[in-house]
């Protein structure tokens, strides 16, 4: 397919193509240049959690990180939408545990764990998920580390006027080249402030990650260090069955790959100096997966993932999740 | 919105729109002409279980529902996609049994009930939901019972050879005014063929229901008696919290609205006469939701229904569902 036409993503029964979801990408070099735009690379989105990686750094850049002696294990939690198995959720309380500090201090709400037999112990157990089980705990106890390092308040980290927010704002702009003062914004999931960025603007920012050739020493050193703790860690990044750990794991540390709410997807990839910021349109997960591993197989860096089938009631298969007929790959 | 166009229906966060969704959909009347089309009335779909209503017809036609003298709730059920509450699976159940069968006959695999109690139960007594739990399980129930009355086998009757597949399709191609025995194929969730169909057909179907004058006697009764038993039983069609139900009970008889699987709605409005087939292209429930009550509300059948917000984790609303701003609600 051409640039500039979007992604299709079919979803195909029988013999017959059932639905079709529109994707936008664009990869891209930290100089700006772009390798591809599927769609529209203007396109305005909230980044979600796929800029967790970025989000990271403020947790390194302070002194933080190294202040509570933080394991790689626990900057892929930083940086990760965690499944919320008892491994996750055990890592991020002792984090929690020796900063002081317990689940009680953590501002995002609990939901349902990723993994279901996590979710069906709490549901037989008769609890209700805690803030731990969060997906994203691991960020949220990265943020309290960063708050108490830099002796600003732990209640409030969440809003958007904290110092601990502002410096993720700040990153950024700075990493995509954005000024973002005037973006729209709005609630995340987890309760943190989310702002309106171009897709190209997070694509260059995710190519500074392993380009640091515009950066100080100090950031280049901390992008590394997430790249380095994520690649060694897929699975902390997502959990077991999950798209992210699954692909990384296979990419055996030639990329990051990251998942954000509503069909978003960032992509990382040190060898060619890219980044890959990718969104559905209609914020539909299971497109942002087949087509994110399209755009990585296509770049040469991940073979070609097992085929996505669509499934019956009776678990046979009736169909398929796969690229539009003009993709390349 | 002028006609043509297609439905946009948006999710919003903070003060942006973050995922857009692309809708067609077709309002007809019995002759053929359109009250409305919005996007391309000539998409090939599968109508999934949008067409229960339809399907149901062969159960009375046959003369099935009255010699198992099937009560308006039980005529419901076969057009329906039920939430496995006690009394949906209770009520299949026991005309399962006044039929001489069990769970055992159902063709249909088991799936997660959609009632969330019904669910928890199942997995904390760590039982594995059956056939009878399957949303389709009432419509099953009425491919048994006309299998029975016709003397036909009831082993098999989900498959495309079998005479109660057959009437099915001479059903969608004698309402729809279509040939379909060239058209594409394929499986659906609970087992039973589906087939592709023009949208536009499908209204002409639906809207056949109420507007009988090119129907013999028997038929225009059979879709009489259909659309009173799933007005009647709101409660029967989908389940609590369900939209389905909950547009229909607010409807008070003025429509049936009925969903299907990947995005597809069928609206009938009896005092209009006319028939709605609406598909979200991408496949997406919540928007398919928001656009078929808002079709409705067009229609002037429905009141306005209230908001569908955005929730974080925290269950704090952060945007909402709505009709794209060329939408003339």
């Amino acid at each position: 397919m051409s640039d500039n036409n979007p992604l299709i993503v079919e979803v195909t029964r029988g013999d017959m193509v059932e639905s079709r979801h529109r994707g936008h990408c664009v990869v891209a070099y930290r100089t700006g240049a772009s390798v591809h735009v599927w769609g529209d690379g203007d396109l305005l989105i909230y980044p979600r959690s796929a800029i967790k990686p970025l989000q990271a750094l403020a947790l390194i850049e302070t002194g933080a990180a190294d202040a509570c002696r933080l394991s790689a294990t626990e900057l892929a939690l930083a940086s990760a939408s965690h499944s919320a198995t008892p491994g996750h959720v055990d890592a991020v309380a002792s984090w929690l545990e020796r900063l002081g500090l317990s689940e009680s201090n953590l501002e995002c709400a609990g939901h349902d764990p990723k993994c279901w037999d996590a979710d069906k112990a709490l549901i037989c157990a008769q609890t209700a998920p805690g803030p731990l089980h969060n997906n994203c705990s691991g960020k949220h106890a990265g943020f309290l580390a960063t708050a108490l390092h830099m002796g600003e308040p732990t209640k409030g980290y969440s809003g958007s006027d904290h110092p601990v927010q502002q410096r993720l704002a700040a990153i950024m702009e700075e990493m995509g080249g954005v000024d973002l003062a005037a973006s729209s914004s709005g609630i995340d999931g987890c309760g943190i402030p989310v702002i309106g960025m171009p897709l190209t603007a997070l694509a260059l920012a995710l190519a500074c990650m392993v380009d640091g050739r515009d950066l100080d020493a100090t950031r280049a050193a901390a992008c590394a260090r997430i790249i380095a703790a994520m690649t060694a860690n897929p699975n902390m990044i997502a959990g077991p069955g999950r798209f992210d750990t699954i692909a990384m794991t296979a990419g055996c540390g030639a990329f990051v790959v990251k998942a954000g709410a509503e069909g978003v997807y960032a992509g990382i990839v040190p060898g060619l100096g890219l980044g890959v910021a990718l969104k559905i349109a209609d914020g539909a997960k299971r497109a942002a997966e087949v087509a994110m591993a399209a755009v990585l197989e296509h770049l040469g860096v991940l073979e070609q993932m097992p085929e996505t089938p669509v499934l019956n009631a009776a678990q046979a298969k009736v169909g398929v999740i796969r690229m539009g007929p003009d993709w390349p790959g």
